[in-house]
């Protein structure tokens, strides 16, 4: 019996990846007199996995990625102003609105009542708190978790400080790397609810073959798949 | 009677606004056809004030906030090479070694026989994760906490989940304002280690006159004040 659900952020209660993808485009427009949108694309991606092992997840670390970008594509002649610019749009995406996932509002209020619910997600400790506390969901989480890197290490060590039983663990996210198998790796469950889009460094070829992975199509789902577990 | 000790990291464990004031003096000489060293200083720290809301603390919120501040202070003129030089410096600060302070690995090893030792710090997850790996001491702590802020609601959360008494817990750190007031206002110990340098962020006027404050001149001093506490 599932006593605890797990609940990745980023794309799973809330729009994040569709808020890149918004930046992305700004970047390419800003950066298209030096380079055609792909090569943007390719060298940005290359030099935020170049940085990931010091930088981490989250906003900031993108930002600094993409200036370091703007500077090599640009064949450092980018200009002050067009730094200025990207600089700005870190702080647009920092400042943006949180737009919860149409059937979580209703699914966390509802699950709340009957199971411990735990926030799960990695990034920018400020940014995910301040998130959290924009959603109007705060007050359904018997906590949130905000850790560096989600690794089997990582979940292991949240279901210890809150001694949670693994085979009493529910993992629902949108990121099979990140949400889905570490936990099946751990002995837990994990259910992945599909985002529209998926950033190039959680994309995974495969959904894995494991009785306890449950792929369902909605949030609104998820009471029906803990009444039958 | 003490029975859990929380740590603060930097400037207390290991040496951290040194790094900042290192990087500051190259700040200051990469900007200085552009304006003095103390109108850098004013407004890199006006500028990083403005987005500490935002941004939170950490190397990666300097970095934007020195580059938001160079394009300011170079009238948009700033080259992208003086650009990419203030992004080596915050890879620089992020990969420096850590120096753990005189007398940390002795007092921390022989405290952690008697007392549990928490680690609470503030600022970048997966900078602040990496300093304590590196720093050797890893072993001695029972529990490592990084917040984005250390106000009283963040310290009366880290005593309720680990279910630490606030009368049996003593706080050391350099910062009077992060360290030490906040644990006093619930009610807890707290002993100063003085730093040599303080960020101007955490200056405070006048130490706290208080039972429960305890100023000391060394870590060293710490075994000794348990035992007289």
């Amino acid at each position: 019996m599932i006593t605890t659900i797990g609940l990745d952020a980023d794309d799973t209660l809330w729009h994040n990846e569709t808020i890149f993808e918004e930046t992305h485009t700004k970047l390419r427009a800003l950066l298209s007199r030096y380079h055609d949108a792909a090569t943007v694309d390719r060298r940005l991606f290359a030099t935020e996995m170049r940085n990931l092992e010091l930088y981490g997840y989250g906003i900031k670390s993108f930002a600094l990625s993409a200036i370091e970008t703007a500077v090599e594509l640009s064949g450092r002649q980018i200009s002050a102003d067009e730094i200025h610019a990207i600089i700005r749009l870190a702080q647009d995406m920092l400042a943006h609105p949180v737009h919860v996932l149409d059937g979580v509002a209703e699914t966390v209020s509802l699950l709340a009542r009957s199971h411990r619910l735990v926030v799960i997600t990695k990034g920018d400790l400020r940014d995910q708190e301040r998130k959290v506390a924009r959603s109007g969901l705060a007050a359904h989480f018997a906590a949130v978790e905000i850790v560096s890197e989600k690794s089997t290490d990582a979940y292991d060590r949240v279901l210890r400080r809150h001694q949670i039983r693994v085979d009493e663990f529910l993992m629902v996210g949108n990121s099979i790397k990140s949400d889905i198998l570490p936990v099946l790796d751990l002995g837990g469950a994990a259910a992945r609810v599909p985002y529209h889009l998926t950033w190039e460094h959680e994309r995974v070829e495969h959904p894995p073959v494991h009785p306890r992975f449950f792929p369902i199509g909605s949030i609104r789902e998820l009471p029906g798949l803990l009444a039958r577990l």
